[in-house]
Parts: structure tokens; sequence; C-alpha cells
């Protein structure tokens, strides 16, 4: 059985299988990469998740066992629906790991599932059937899990940091440089600029 | 002096001061809202931070407070390069919380920024200018911290999740539906199908 630190639960909001699955996911990429856990900004992950579908818990699995969180800009998504992520550490031939379809086989019969589909929030599953489900992704051999492919050709530049910033002329409240932007002669944050940042995540929500 | 859970430094990988300014304006927002931690997906936080500047960190306290995550599909960007957020609950009144200036400016002439802005990394500054940063962060009063704002004309629709999903007839690995795209009469993953997906967060790196 795989070990898991305790407050994975915690920063996730409930237990559930997807959490332990990403958090073996991330675990699985650090050993193959030959790295540890990214304390500050090392690795970047690409995750194949997208939005509508519920798995997206894997990453924050991911997030636990590698460091490489959203909040330091190392957490992104490809947006293809799929249960897998890029792994990429400058020096290191870039590492996809996906699900095996057996093992999304394995536990779609689940319990679990079955109250998920009905509406029962996760967090409402009764704890022996989250338990339960939790028990067999923990004690499921890495080769049941996932399958592995290197990318040679995947290449990612990391955005360079800045601390630079200013004051918004109109607002007041201090900007990074980068999302400065210049109106009747001041110089503003975008919001008060009128303009919409360059910069966004395109969802296209089901109607 | 306020408290927070060991794990977060573990979680985030490093010790620094805006990680914790993140957990606290969460927690500020849970209380504001009268809400608790978000185990399943009740609350959506809309960052003000963008790519490039690495107060980023905030996000990664958000996510620990308030379980609102990014695996979750709960965390999103606004890419406004302002350290700010908005919390969005249903049937809640949204709410902004912004750093006020004044505690930026406080915290500006730290050593530990001097370090940063030589190019050392947040892990690599000794332990006692980290703690001592942090301690100022934990020890600050929530009203030198933040300014609160409602925005009641802030609104937001989640996308509506589900479990299906199919084969990819040319990959074989399983993909959400929504994720499903058709090319040469078969039904392929977005990879598969030689398009793009039509999702995706945009970046303009600095070059």
């Amino acid at each position: 059985m795989v070990n898991i630190p305790d407050w994975l639960y915690e920063f996730h909001g409930h237990k559930c299988p997807f959490v332990v699955m990403g958090y073996r996911m991330g675990a699985r990429a650090l050993s193959e990469l030959g790295v540890s856990r990214a304390h500050n900004h090392e690795m970047f992950v690409f995750s194949e998740m997208g939005v509508g579908h519920p798995q997206g818990c894997l990453q924050d699995g991911i997030q636990a066992a590698t460091s490489a969180t959203f909040g330091k800009g190392q957490m992104h998504k490809l947006f293809y629906g799929k249960i897998a992520a890029v792994f990429y550490y400058p020096g290191k031939t870039p590492l996809r790991i996906a699900l095996k379809n057996e093992f999304s086989d394995r536990l779609a019969p689940h319990e679990f599932f079955r109250l998920r589909k009905q509406g029962v929030e996760p967090s409402e599953v009764p704890a022996e059937i989250a338990n339960n489900i939790v028990n067999v992704v923990l004690s499921a051999k890495d080769k049941e899990l996932f399958n592995l492919k290197e990318l040679p050709d995947f290449s990612f530049r990391p955005v360079k940091g800045s601390f630079n910033k200013a004051k918004c002329e109109v607002c007041g409240e201090y900007v990074f440089e980068r999302y400065l932007r210049r109106r009747d002669g001041k110089l503003v944050c975008i919001p008060c600029s009128g303009q919409e940042s360059a910069e966004h995540t395109i969802y296209l929500p089901l109607k």
C-alpha cells in the first residue's frame, strides 16, 4: 500500500480516488525523472484534463505530490479531456503519464461512482465506500495504473519573473508591469483601461 | 498570531510571505461569506494575478485555506497582475479582497525580497529571514492587510459536469465527451483529430 500524507484530503476538500491517483502519478513522475519535489519553479505539469468532467481532482493530487503548483505557475491545462499529464523538467526528457483504460474500467462499476452519478457529492459518500475505492487505488501496482511515454519534442519556455510594479493612476492599486496599460496619458491597470486582458483562459460553457 | 497548518509549506514547496498572505486572504473570505471550506464545488475563486510576477504564491495559500482548488475547477485567473481575488459563492454577494498598498510597501524593503531580487530561490533564503517575514504577515491585523469590496454584479456559471466518455478510435485512450471530435468518420481525441483544443489558456510570453 502506497503512503500518502494525511493533509492531502484536507487540502483537496474530500476523499476520492482521483486525488489519490494524481498523487501517485505525481510521485511516479518525480521518481522516473529522478528529481525531488519542486521547492521553487523547477518543474512544470501540463495536465490533459479539461473542464466538465469530475476527474479533475487528479490535478490536486499532482500538485500535492510534486509542489508543481498552480499558484507558482507550474500547473497548466491542455484541455484534451484525458486522464493524463506531461511532466516537463528542464534538462530531462519530458514524460507523459496516462491512466490505463483497464484501470478506469476496473474502477467504473464501483459503488462510489454509482452514488456520484446519482448526484451525491464526494464529501457525502459514506466513509466505508470512499475508503474502499481509495484503497483500490493505493494498493494497485504502478504498472496496473499508468502508461508512460517520453516526449522528446515537447518544449516549453516559462515566462521570466519580474518584481517591477507601479500604482494604477486611476484606482491607485499596485499592478505588476506586464499588466500595466496606457489610457488618456495615464498608466493604468487593465480594468481601469477599459481593455480586456490579452491573457485569459478560454472555456466554452455547455449551454 | 494567526495559525496556519504545518502542511502549507510542504504543499507549496517553500516558506514565503505570499503563500501565508493567500492563506489569510482565503480564511478571511470564508469568514466574511459565512461559509466553511469547500469540500466539494461550492465556491469559485477568480485570482487577479497573472504570470511573470512571483507573488502568484498567494494562490496556493488561497487553495489551501478554502479547498477551492485548481484541480476541482474552482480556481481561475483574471490576468490583471494585481494581488487580489474575487470569491464567488452562489447565494452570497461576491467579495473582492485586495492586498493594501501600504502592506506591500511595508514588506518591500525586507531582506527576503532583497535576496529574491538577487536571484536567490525562495527555498534557499536563510530560515531566519523567511521566518521573520512570514511572522510579519502572520502577526498583522486583518485591517492592515486587506481592502474588501462587494461585487454584486459579478456573475459566473460553472460548466456542468459529466461522467460520459468514449475511447478515441485512433489512439484508443479514453476521452471525456466534451473533448471528442470527429475525423474521417471516426470519433477521436483532440490530438488525433489534428485540431487544437477550442479551450486553452492564452499567455503572451515575454521575449
